[in-house]
């Protein structure tokens, strides 16, 4: 092994973020009806058909207690400009800004939320749980409903990930990174070594 | 815009998984004093200095009990074989699986819990939070107590994403990717939008 012994390693602290992360666009409309997209990347999975993330007090914190829905979609190489502008201008301080981007949505069929059209995945999930922390924010679990695919990142009926080419969250320098190729399927080299 | 309008996309259904998820490996002790790792995909960053995973019923939810640490490392191109094999075959089956993949270990001077040594990055963590499930399982938050980098990994005392070379777990293709190019900064564009 090409490794310094563990005493002879560098110590780091602890302020490390998980790397990768998730680039979740979460989509949700206010008290007068207007859309409100941001980014959320600590998340990912909780459950079959769950997913979870933590947020400090936004307004789609508030967005979430009042309607329980919103949908999910994924930055991507395309909207990653737009994806990071949601990510870091509050809909408080600028209040139409799915539309100040150049985005528009459409109300979902099945929750109270809003899918945005440039997105070409969209999951749309009601709201089971809501732990509040003592600043406002929140740890959101939502349940998957259904989800919406444009048929341009379908091979065969299934999300093609090359197609929908989602980014990476890099909790290491904080750079959004596209995926490369596969290195191996999952569940699979028990065998090799069995 | 090149989609088509949401009402002619393709409904997908609710099983679906996030993408990209990090793949990272859980070292625990058991009672005997012999290490185990697995990986979890459903996990990332909870709040600052904290992580957070949803584990199925598993030898490691047992150690966590038992012992209130862990550490966490990443499934990388260079370890994914012996990664996915922690990933699929279960300590309570394979006595020292560790060793067993011809991996070793370094207790950790800050956490009950093994030092993977194979892994270049660890992060030493004591459990702050599992919440149980019926079924045995548990969601479980950590703090980051310390990590530990082997010099290798590091560009002028940093984390280089390049040379740490994670793998991120594909929940559309459950494929192991590799990492690929920045397509931006995070936090930066709101710049060109405003």
């Amino acid at each position: 092994m090409e490794f310094k012994k563990v005493e002879e390693r560098t110590n780091m602290g602890a302020k490390l973020y998980v790397t990768p992360q998730p680039a979740l666009m979460i989509a949700t409309y206010d008290a007068d009806g207007t859309p409100d997209v941001m980014m959320a990347a600590w998340g990912g999975q909780y459950d079959n058909n769950q997913v979870c993330f933590s947020l400090s007090k936004h307004k789609t914190t508030d967005n979430l207690r009042l309607n329980k829905a919103f949908t999910l979609s994924y930055a991507d190489a395309r909207t990653v400009v737009e994806s990071d502008y949601f990510g870091i201008v509050s809909g408080n301080d600028v209040k139409d800004k799915v539309a100040k981007a150049g985005f528009t949505v459409t109300k979902s069929q099945n929750v109270n939320a809003p899918i945005i059209n440039e997105y070409p995945l969209t999951m749309e999930c009601r709201v089971v749980e809501m732990r509040d922390d003592e600043d406002g924010g929140a740890w959101v679990v939502g349940e998957i409903v259904n989800a919406i695919a444009d048929p341009s990142i379908l091979t065969d009926g299934k999300i093609d990930i090359k197609k929908l080419n989602p980014v990476a969250w890099d909790g290491s320098s904080f750079n959004y990174l596209t995926l490369g190729d596969s290195v191996g399927k999952a569940w699979n080299s028990g065998m090799v070594l069995k």
